[in-house]
């Protein structure tokens, strides 16, 4: 079915927020079988909307808007998708109690404007919403939907995830079932020339490569009469993909890496330090961004200058000056050291040059060492990255060290 | 100038990037006084691409587009719009000794595709690509203009900046020149009614307040007949600005809190070391990113749990124990012991709860403290997050820990 996405608001044109919206919508109604012919962004203006709207149908059959549900002046989608549709506006019982149930629950007083959000096209049909106080609807008329949420990313995923996505899942008189695998250390050319063999001449289940900041993703996705029959297929093409590649793939169910190895470490309840230079504390700040991470993460040290190294991971003066602050051996010492004032199961280090400046032809930007300390073994791999920028060189040295902790654990 | 945004390319649809040239092409335009009425996006489809040309000029005199120039089959930006505005496509002599000139430099042999790339509307006037190969191109029309750009971000920045920004400014009959503040400390809605009697009435210069995660923004922008009148309004109002907010103002030129601290740091040779719990590195990380931070910036300890706590910076087993380890005197001991460590200039310190676990009544999820060892002093301060999620409690810290030490260094 050919979909059109509109989100109403002016934040957009004035490019003070960027349309992560029509980005999701997209990726979830691909991943549906439903064709994204359109992204429309409008501002609260209702002739321009209603313009809009016309224009969208003479090519589509459903439109999807965002935004402009609330209960300000501003807010008027719902004012001209019932007028586009020949519809007209009522209260509706339904999302009036809603409305004052919340309002009640908060314990905050509800204004008089506040009501306008209780109110529906008179046949649409109400999508409740968890996250905030205006809801949604479902409008259909003469083969046409249309179908609105509200603007804010929170709000308008959740109530996609409840109460469209398993709707639209209905209408379709096949099921597409898909699975993304995730996998680091093989590039998407390289990932795509090694599959030839399955993704030629393949029309179910498709797949699909994606590249993604350093790291790749394939989709797998069948369509077919059941889900069970797709699910199959899928799984049957899972195997044969990772026979072939399985050795970097580190989730088949579209995870990070970083939740990857956050869970897997937590699990496991491996005790976890890391000595960081070039990436000065990012690979710390990731790990500690998962909850639950204080019960085996003890203690990260960013030792950027080279005294550093030596008071507080008794890196050798010695080895800095012959092998330099960007070598194996520093990683190495680095690791060692650490696992020897933490005790911590697994000991970390990274050190590189992650540029603009001060990279040498022996040591160019981008060349980077993780020491890994786990198991009575203290080992080091060297990467030369290729230099996108600083900032992409720091990121992609803490996915690194993720994977390395994930290939050593594994 | 009513102007609509075209973008150009089934990535787009697909969901697979985020539009972030329509927002960087919104923020520009509204700068310079030209009003974004639409964006748009579409895939490679001749049919619904021309469609949408003629539905956005029934409503603006400009339609920018980006995507689809490149040499591939699927490109065919260029022959849509030659085709919309009743032109016709010829080889553009200068765009092919241009693009036999860049495959010479990079030392490639160019396949008879890549000429493609030297093709224009007859009535275009050529913008070079300084980023890359294919040319994009303005083509004005009975009172109609269609700028044509390409679609990777750095190549259209770049392009914007050279070759269209200045034809736009040189079309206004009046100039545009605004300065943008930045602050930290004060919300959007409490900035408004502070200068709501500068705003109230005020047509021109005009103000608009921003809030974007956790700071805030104010534009003053002034239309005038020169350059020199718009500069002199806008100091003038610039002026009254900061006598009202000064002290919550950090940036007159719209700069990131890092790079201002960071540059501060830098300049007054000022060493600093981190000792964060929270944050759990992410401050660290922030000051590596910038370049040459390694002048200054000696070291950072994640101390995540209470031992290392003890073990790295000497805090009291009895101050954790009878305070907290989310307590002032606890962010004290810290950022004192970690001086006494590593004789920094500045060392600071952070202890909150991140959450989402972890609150109590006494101590909730949000509140945090941080802690300065400068000059001979040691001192903390105590925030209360309102605790939009872990992720923001921690990034908002880390602004928070930038803030403390501008104010305390400034």
């Amino acid at each position: 079915m050919k979909t059109a996405l509109l989100t109403v608001g002016t934040e957009i044109l004035f490019g003070q927020i960027v349309n992560t919206n029509a980005a999701f919508l997209s990726q979830e109604l691909n991943n549906l079988g439903y064709d994204v012919m359109y992204h429309y962004s409008v501002g609260d203006n209702p002739k321009r909307l209603e313009d809009l709207i016309h224009f969208a149908f003479h090519d589509c059959d459903m439109v999807i808007t965002t935004g402009g549900l609330g209960p300000t002046q501003d807010d008027l989608t719902k004012e001209v998708i019932a007028k586009a549709m020949g519809d007209e506006i009522v209260q509706n019982e339904q999302c009036l109690k809603d409305l004052l149930g919340k309002y009640e629950e908060m314990g905050r007083h509800m204004s008089e404007n506040n009501l306008k959000q209780a109110n529906m096209p008179s046949k649409a049909i109400p999508l409740p919403n968890d996250q905030g106080t205006a809801p949604g609807f479902w409008l259909e008329k003469d083969g046409k939907i249309i179908i609105a949420m509200p603007g804010p990313p929170r709000e308008m995923t959740n109530m996609f995830k409840k109460q469209v996505k398993p709707r639209l899942e209905k209408m379709q008189d096949s099921v597409i079932y898909y699975k993304i695998l995730r996998a680091f250390d093989l590039g998407e050319s390289k990932m795509e020339t090694v599959l030839l063999p399955l993704i030629n001449g393949q029309t179910d289940p498709t797949i699909a490569t994606y590249a993604k900041e350093g790291e790749c993703s394939l989709r797998i996705a069948s369509k077919r009469a059941t889900l069970e029959e797709a699910k199959e297929a899928v799984s049957h093409m899972e195997a044969k993909v990772l026979d072939i590649i399985g050795n970097f793939v580190y989730s088949c169910n579209d995870e990070e890496l970083i939740d990857v190895v956050g869970k897997m470490l937590i699990e496991k309840n491996i005790s976890v330090s890391c000595a960081e230079s070039c990436t000065g504390g990012l690979f710390a700040g990731a790990l500690t961004d998962i909850p639950g991470i204080s019960s085996i993460f003890d203690r990260g040290i960013v030792t950027y200058s080279n005294r550093a190294k030596i008071e507080e991971l008794g890196v050798k003066a010695e080895t800095l000056d012959k092998f330099g602050a960007v070598s194996e051996e520093t990683a190495c010492e680095m690791s060692a050291g650490l696992q020897k004032k933490t005790g911590s199961d697994l000991c970390i280090s990274v050190t590189g040059i992650a540029g603009p400046g001060g990279g040498t032809e022996e040591k160019p930007v981008g060349l980077v060492y993780i020491g890994i300390a786990y198991e009575g073994k203290v080992t080091a791999v060297k990467s030369q990255y290729r230099d996108v920028s600083r900032r992409w060189n720091r990121d992609y040295a803490v996915l690194n060290m993720l994977w390395q902790i994930y290939k050593r654990i594994k």
